[in-house]
């Protein structure tokens, strides 16, 4: 039988191998390396036994190396051909897949992942970015600004898109549905799509800049993707899908259908993964594989806001989904969860202009209502590029004071 | 302004309604009872903040209810208008969603779920069954013996249909693909299947037992539904998907392409969400929403083997997916992870025969190489079901004895 190790400190990693970074904390009694080697050994080509059916070519040209171990971190090398091309959930399977399990372990994170260019080239990636939306919008510098319709559920579809309407002519550029918004009972998928479409038309008539709805597709695939198909016969530009909750196959089955729409991605459930230190997967390697499979916007974290995620984790995941990576576009972050107008002037201090800044109670929450909310939140943005506080735009701008008064200036 | 409150220790579950379990480490300075309200309003109608456009019919209509408190463990029960009929990325996005985020919150675990018959009858759940597998494959009571091919990647179509073919030869009724072998440079789908399901109808009529190939479709989903047409149109019965890192809408998918074929779950990465035990998913959860997908077979845990998981959470696993729940069908326990003939007396006795017994490495790792490998674990099985000890077993069993010298008879 062929015996096979696994770690191999003197091993530079090649042009087309995948570099995984783990954070690891082995069980009792078990050594870093001894973790290592089973953690490459379980995602890869070997098991808990020595194999019969093991034949040393394979172990030449498929085994992974182990070429780092410093401290509780460790980096693996994979060989390309280990990887389905165009494949999210076969990586997933190999590198995060049963190795979370294993007894020799008693904690383990996926930290980041180190594509090479040509399993990149092997995906679509976004196919609007920044830029995309950007155009399709006409707006060329400032931050976006969304809302999400509140309540999250329970209006009927008349009523949902005459607050997406008041949202819109309040001066929010997006509107989207809430991640727990399909097609329920009392608020159907395509009547929703319909009402809330015309009333982006009306507003953009009224208000003469261009509105964008962005409804939730989440649903089993085909049945995800007739949704898709209908909000783009409807003249929508967007859609939305929980990314993790419908999976990595849908989505990118929604992104191969290639139906010209932006699609905004909504990451529900990914603290389950990602929030505990030392456990589960980071948000930047969910972010990354997001890229790869082609969303356009994503959720990054607010860090001012209601949510978990530290400007340090936010900042990683926003470079991560920006930065140069082959043919790939740039993924627009969006910044959601607790946010309101007195927290926008920290929020692009830390993360700059490129960002869709997103509020839905922090808009229709306001004591005067969404058409308030919206205001304030657009005054709040052009006070922060003006350079201006806040406090002191909000001496000549009502809307903007009666927020700050609500919930704070911070 | 409409406000609301969700704890409600007087409210008793209604019929229709689910209840979730979940259990909950407050931040610091947070109570458990304003941790508890925080998860009902995130995970249904309301946000961070009293809404402008919160109307009191919806509160009434569609408000959970927090009905019990106890130590760290909650209760809420959700009025069922909230979630999507037969959506299961809906359910989740509600309540495994954004929940696992809020600064409110230390940890949380989704614990369990009790779906409501109403709910249940929007799904088809399994269509074969342990019935249905048991009558395809004639196997009236034993457990079934399954194997996975080895080494997990690097074999070409041709030696992966002999590891298959000497597997069936020497007494195994299932062989299946590994999780991260899908379709491969040095191994491509269409032919691996085609080749193997040939070695399938050799074995079929030199053993004179009926056997099955489970191949690994996971993909984005199209891709998915063309492999699994593939493989009815060559004559397979079964297909396997990675259920978590293809995604709950791709599983729905598979189901409801209803294509007659058998579909076997492997749960590559679950220990990623199921395995910190006050936080993430439970196994029970994801195998409940498993069966109500769909899945015939699922991979539950050895509890003697490689992988983590102990008798009293995999006895609760089995009993969530075989006991009574409106029209469902029992799914199939499939043991897996680190098994050999040695273990198999300890497992029948944990939890009887309505099993399947999966071995990999406990298979092809035997010194005689994979026929005796499936030899020596049929042996073990019928040692088992005949209450005899393997050691006396292995006496008139040359492979069985083989087997436990190698890797000891327990």
């Amino acid at each position: 039988m062929t015996k096979i190790s696994y770690v191999d400190k003197k091993h530079s990693p090649k042009k087309n191998e995948l570099v995984v970074e783990f954070k690891v904390k082995p069980a009792k009694g078990i050594s870093m390396e001894r973790a290592a080697e089973e953690i490459a050994k379980e995602s890869s080509i070997g098991t808990w036994t020595d194999l019969a059916t093991m034949k040393p070519r394979i172990a030449k040209k498929l085994k992974p190396s182990v070429f780092s171990i410093k401290g509780n971190t460790i980096q693996i090398a994979y060989p390309l051909e280990l990887f389905e091309a165009g494949s999210i959930p076969q990586l997933l399977s190999s590198i995060a897949g049963n190795i979370y399990g294993m007894k020799y372990l008693e904690r383990l994170r996926l930290e980041n992942i180190s594509f090479s260019a040509a399993f990149v080239n092997s995906f679509n990636g976004p196919k609007f970015g920044i830029k995309g939306v950007r155009k399709t919008l006409g707006i060329k510098d400032r931050p976006l600004v969304g809302t999400i319709v509140k309540p999250k559920v329970g209006l009927n579809e008349k009523e949902h898109a005459k607050v997406a309407y008041n949202a819109w002519l309040g001066g929010c550029d997006l509107v989207k549905d809430d991640e727990n918004l399909t097609s329920m009972k009392f608020n159907s998928f395509k009547k929703r799509v319909t009402e809330t479409l015309k009333m982006r038309d009306k507003s953009e008539e009224e208000t003469g800049e261009k509105k964008a709805y962005m409804p939730n597709v989440t649903a089993e695939t085909n049945e995800m993707l007739r949704r898709a198909k209908f909000v783009k016969q409807q003249g929508g530009r967007y859609v939305m899908i929980d990314i993790l909750t419908a999976g990595w196959a849908a989505l990118q089955s929604l992104r191969e259908a290639d139906l010209g729409l932006i699609i905004h991605a909504h990451r529900a459930g990914h603290a389950a993964l990602t929030r505990i230190p030392d456990y589960g997967i980071s948000m930047l390697s969910i972010a990354k594989l997001a890229r790869l499979a082609g969303v356009d916007q994503l959720h990054v974290g607010a860090i001012v806001g209601k949510m978990h995620g530290s400007e340090k984790e936010v900042k990683g995941i926003v470079k991560g989904i920006t930065e140069k990576s082959s043919h790939l576009k740039s993924v627009f972050p969006v910044c959601s969860g607790g946010l309101h107008p007195g927290k926008v002037e920290a929020l692009l201090k830390i993360l700059g202009t490129d960002i869709i800044i997103q509020a839905g109670g922090g808009i229709h929450g306001h004591k005067k209502g969404t058409i308030a909310g919206a205001k304030a939140m657009r005054q709040a943005v052009e006070a922060a590029l003006q350079g201006i506080p806040a406090k002191d735009y909000a001496l000549m701008h009502k809307e903007l004071a009666i927020a700050l008064k609500q919930w704070g200036a911070k």
